[in-house]
């Protein structure tokens, strides 16, 4: 039996674009000879749709769209993912649907069981879970069919291990009736740590049952999420046969692999590569998705906006990407001159806008008020606020879009300016601890020197007063970003990260920080997500709280 | 039978803060002969905790806390609500458990079964629910325990009328045991729609079963979420013999009522006082938990920042609250002095502080990049984030908070500035409709003018160009509102809209508005939720998607 994978970048709620999308493949897989195509899950509305799952003519939409894809297989079969109606006397008003589509007809439907709500899935919030497992029959095979999570006995869960959230492993139900192999169609975001835990789902899988394993995933940025794709194919002894390419769109048409056929498990590396390839499909398809050409970003001379024009270059190229440099009285001199040495070798168009003017303005209107006071951190954030408003200004003359430089260690602790640099519509690299921005720095300029290594050398600095390093108001990025991870990913306690040897004043204060600054991340934009944890819907803290 | 209600307001995750409040009340409630004191849901980690429920050593602190409670527990009984460890061999790690306390020990605990995963709610990701049914024995009387959602069979959703959620339906399960009352604790927000529903599901309950009901809810403001309080008691035959105030802690001790002995169901009347005291209550349990004592209001002299102030100033104390008015060269002079008269009228400081300098110096800088091209937007938004600079200023340097002023109809179509005036901590009036705000300026003028009704009778108008009106850009909020109000609340698509008679260009230029302001409400200060379904996160859609 031929069967192609599918592997595509859909639209949220755009189930005309989407179901065009699926059609034309389903042509293709046709030409290639193949038997049955298989999409990801829910592919027809996107996923996450969120409350758009909520919009009953959204969801009529989707059932006209299944019926039209059924005009297109009277010679080949189609597995494709979507929602359908619940038809119950209770429970949620969906379902989340594996649809199996052969000579015009819907043959099977099999509903999602195992329905993940946590991190930053919300399935139970739309979907009632399938309760019924029957494989589906094709071609004298037996389908064992099933979607993405159903296929999860247990879930990875940082310090406390893998824990077993459901009461039911739908593959051992449907091994009651012989299948002849293993479908899982997903939507499984990318994080660098979850890649090779997710391969090796697929092969203890397959190796438990002694069953090939198809798994199609969809791909591209999805506002903040990712989806690296990555779908799979693996053999009965648990060997991978196939992988399609990551953080691309891919057809590929497979023989399904009847015995021991493929390569064993292969030692992943470094993750910047990825991350890399992952942060520019992010840009490229928010951008892309929303209908907007080009991106503006506030150079200062530091390593983050650097990195973070170097990626919205590659994404929307050189001549989509405007830099803005903002110097003020407290730039250093190489501020300017390494911004401007990075824009000149990248080809990126730049303006140099003064601030000072905008600063006394300022300085003058408000000083009849704070007379007394000294200069704070009050006169600080007026020069990022100054530059964000700039920066807006160009977005709203021009129609490019802010993107936001902030690392995840400044989100974290609450170091930038709520209206300043913490403005923009994506968050570029806020789920990248600073540490971890040096590494990807270093996969950018792995051929060439893209980002001057002035930039990288540096130390730290916000440079909003004179002489100022982020090493006077935090510890140094090495230990900060050490207990970060273990409190933020691994969801540890201060008294536990003390007990690893860190001191207890200063993790102590970081996690202070961390608290008191759930306001100011419940107003940043969206960060594009990379690691297990990333702030945003998928840690949810309430900001009058105290813990 | 004594029994206590003890409605009270808790801080989230503070377990020491929740636990000494519940100790203090079982004292009282010891004093006053009471035989039992019931508490809310989750009281002792305070609702909603969202993902301080994961940190395992906060729950640790809980399970302390219940057996430090258990210690008070001689001679009076509790019923208090907390996190329980599930013990189970799958599921989530946490239980929602009514804890029965008596004579120092827990006597029974009873996990809640109906966990809300919709709207604002996400027990699913926290949460596995009870499965076994049976009532707790004391003093010879048999009690129907439960949580909550447990209690509501069906839930009203919007215009799909009530659907059923859930397969099982607790309270049929508990009268087997023929138990002789029932107990509700609660977590149920406040809206305006809601009250009265909430009201009649306790009286069919208790007339379905004749039996009385007794339900304590917590009070106050949580973030967005305001808690009414309201605890109620019921008799046999659904009548309400008790109810605590609204927006107020109460402890109050009843006799169970044995019979009919209640008042037949009240009409309630007009919902803005009640809207009045949540919003106050919202902010003042805003400062109050986080520790905040002043706010600082930009006043324009147009409506909704002068209900803003109002309000502030009622919760805060008028020595409390900043006004600071910031007029531009598009000012009218009304605005000026309407809004200076309505600081003289309460007493309430003010600076003005003119944006002419930095306008004029934005202007200086940004002019040779934008030379060639007309005034527009950019403009207007340039003078909006000035304001916000400043408001910031004096919240970084005075530790005021900025309350934010933007109403519903705003947030929904984008007519505002992001990082201009979207900013604040806390939108006050983002869940009222423009039409709602001014019944509420009625309402807080109800006894005096505390706002001048110059503010209140003067076209609405952003004062960002010279004569602009709302108008220019919006249908009339009469209109503008029916239609969001159809399509937020009631769910409806723009089709069915149309259908009731609304103009289709206006209809489909509103819904395309909403959809594409996604991205600015993502940066918006949470609203404090008075409706059935506010902005935030009760309303969750994707910002790159099409529908």
């Amino acid at each position: 039996m031929k069967v192609a994978l599918a592997q595509l970048n859909y639209i949220p709620g755009n189930i005309r674009y989407n179901t065009g999308k699926i059609i034309t493949a389903i042509e293709e897989a046709h030409n290639y000879g193949a038997d049955l195509v298989i999409f990801s899950e829910l592919a027809i509305i996107g996923y996450p749709a969120l409350d758009i799952l909520n919009m009953q003519e959204i969801i009529t939409e989707c059932m006209s769209a299944v019926k039209e894809i059924a005009t297109c297989t009277n010679e080949i079969a189609v597995i494709v993912g979507g929602p359908s109606h619940n038809t119950g006397v209770y429970g949620k008003s969906l379902h989340n649907t594996a649809f199996f589509i052969h000579e015009g007809r819907i043959k099977a439907m099999v509903n999602k069981t195992l329905l993940p709500t946590y991190d930053v899935f919300d399935e139970n919030r739309y979907f009632e879970p399938g309760d019924t497992f029957f494989p589906v029959d094709f071609k004298g095979k037996k389908i064992a069919l099933t979607v993405c999570e159903d296929i999860w006995e247990e879930q990875p869960c940082g310090d406390k291990g893998n824990v077993r959230l459901y009461g039911v492993t739908p593959l051992d139900e449907l091994m009651r009736h012989n299948p002849d192999f293993i479908v899982n169609i997903a939507a499984n975001p990318f994080s660098h740590s979850r890649i090779k835990i997710r391969e090796s789902i697929f092969r203890e899988n397959a190796r438990k049952y002694h069953l090939p394993l198809i798994s199609v995933n969809q791909v591209g940025g999805y506002t903040d999420l990712l989806f690296d794709g990555s779908s799979t194919v693996i053999d009965a002894n648990g060997n991978v046969t196939e992988k399609l390419p990551a953080f691309e769109e891919a057809l590929r048409v497979i023989e399904i692999p009847s015995m021991a056929s493929g390569t064993p498990e292969e030692n992943s590396t470094d993750v910047f590569p990825t991350i890399h390839k992952a942060l520019v499909t992010g840009i490229r398809d928010y951008f892309n998705k929303s209908g907007i050409k080009k991106a503006v970003v506030g150079l200062s001379g530091g390593i983050d906006s650097a990195v973070v024009l170097a990626l919205a270059s590659e994404a929307l190229g050189n001549d989509n990407t405007l830099a803005v440099l903002m110097p003020s009285c407290y730039s250093s001199s190489h501020s300017v001159t390494d911004a401007v040495e990075m824009t000149r070798r990248n080809n990126i168009p730049h303006h140099i806008v003064e601030i000072e003017k905008a600063r006394l303005a300022f300085d003058g209107m408000l000083s009849p008020f704070f007379r007394e006071r000294e200069s704070d951190i009050t006169e600080e954030n007026i020069q990022a606020r100054i530059r964000a408003v700039i920066l807006m200004a160009f977005s709203n003359k021009f129609g490019h879009m802010v993107l936001n430089t902030s690392n995840k260690s400044e989100a974290a602790v609450g170091y930038g300016t709520l209206y300043g640099d913490m403005c923009g519509g994506l968050s570029v690299i806020g789920d990248l601890y600073k540490t971890e921005v040096y590494k990807l720095a270093a996969e950018i300029n792995s051929t060439r020197e893209i980002i001057p290594v002035n930039i990288i050398n540096k130390p730290p600095s916000a440079e909003l007063k004179p002489d100022q390093f982020d090493t006077d108001s935090l510890p140094p990025y090495e230990i900060l970003d050490s207990i970060l991870y273990r409190h933020i990913e691994l969801e540890r306690s201060a008294e536990k990260i003390i007990a690893e040897g860190f001191d207890s004043d200063v993790v102590n204060k970081v996690i202070r920080l961390v608290r008191n600054n759930e306001y100011k991340r419940r107003q940043s934009p969206p960060p594009l997500r990379v690691s297990s944890r990333a702030f945003g819907s998928g840690r949810r803290i309430p900001i009058v709280s105290k813990y």
